[in-house]
């Protein structure tokens, strides 16, 4: 006899920066109620929002690692990186589904916010139109990043852009020069072209940067004492505006 | 027998956009320890950060409500008002700095995240400088607003600007013009002003408005099926970029 016929469900479940005490009671509560727990890691590793979750982690949990396939040999913008890496987000859709034809709730972990330049929204747009799906937004790493160097952002009338670092050297120093305040995202080894751009636009001196924002082994400091030897692709580096801060 | 000579603490708390479920845990911690709950209300109200803590309250709290000025018949450019709620912000800062003064912790509520457009801040530079300074991010209102809405924000190299309401309709269709994904905050009685520039920017058929995210009593739509007659102030309209969406 089937007591238990439960349709399955989505939940996007943001997890926050990196400090575990970041997530919201919301996604505390969304992790115990799972069935089914996934999320995007490099083969080799966890990933950071699996990480993020220990603490709430339980044994009833069917975990399913999402392992990006290896494509560090090929060219982001060639049709073959493309093919590889919508056959995978396609085929992840899929192992999902499955839970989901099992009645299973499953959570899929997304660093930060699910929707904000998450993993996460591929699957979002694969299947919330077929099933129930509740996304819990995250705090986002600008604002750990933001928060942790007590450094006031926007204000009043302010508008803040929120820049790839992978954008072109003048791509960068053109909306740079146009802003109030900026978030540079995905820093890693474009941080030469974002330190260049930002000297261009006269806002070196004002430039903080953080890697890892809240987690143990965070870092920040002035850009400009930064050198430009390391830093992982998930630093942040923050061009605070409120030109009128008394 | 002063047996708790205690240092004063100064946390700026943020309470995520509405629904009590999205504080952090860290926020909620920090309310568990906090001798001072101070937020900032307008005359007659406690605020939307004093209600969403509500399932947190402590009998022992001292609530220190910081009320706004009654500012109605100024207008905000003139010197009189820029005056009178700098005053303001000066004399809030000294009624928690005589809590910090006598060992008390001060948790300052924060509606979505403290250093995000927040009031908070004009405390937070007042006396960051003077105290031990904690400040704890929280879900920003755009965040809930893209949840709750299941709308994926920005992806890849997106650009996302954060514009206010307040804008010129000339700045704000030229840099509607120019992003990939908008976020547009204080809208209220912009609204009409905001609809034309996104009209004049193509993007009136994308966008969405959401009024009070994740709150009991929110509502969101598309924006070219909203009326223009009532729009309260914490409103955001969303401009949803990721044009390679599959």
């Amino acid at each position: 006899m089937n007591t238990h016929a439960k349709t399955g469900k989505l939940i996007g479940v943001g997890t926050g920066p990196g400090d575990p005490d970041l997530l919201t009671l919301k996604a505390v509560r969304a992790l115990g109620e799972a069935d089914v727990v996934a999320y995007f890691a490099k083969r080799g590793s966890n990933g950071n929002a699996r990480g993020i979750v220990g603490p709430h982690v339980l044994e009833r949990w069917i975990e399913l690692p999402l392992i990006y396939p290896v494509t560090t040999e090929i060219h982001k913008d060639s049709k073959e990186y493309r093919e590889s890496i919508a056959g995978f987000y396609e085929e992840s859709a899929h192992k999902i589904e499955k839970h989901l034809e099992n009645g299973k709730t499953v959570a899929i972990l997304s660093e930060g916010d699910p929707l904000f330049y998450g993993s996460y929204m591929h699957l979002h747009v694969r299947l919330s139109d077929r099933w129930p799906t509740e996304v819990i937004p995250g705090v986002m790493a600008m604002s750990g990043s933001w928060s942790q160097t007590g450094t006031p952002i926007v204000q009043g009338d302010d508008i803040l852009t929120v820049l790839p670092g992978t954008l072109s050297e003048f791509e960068l120093t053109r909306r740079l020069a146009d802003t109030d305040a900026a978030i540079i995202m995905k820093v890693g080894r474009n941080l030469p072209k974002i330190r260049s751009a930002l000297a261009a636009a006269g806002l070196l001196d004002r430039a903080i940067y953080v890697e890892r924002a809240t987690m143990a082994n965070t870092r920040s400091m002035r850009l400009a004492e930064k050198t430009d030897d390391e830093a992982p692709y998930f630093s942040i580096v923050l061009v605070p505006g409120w030109a009128g801060k008394p």
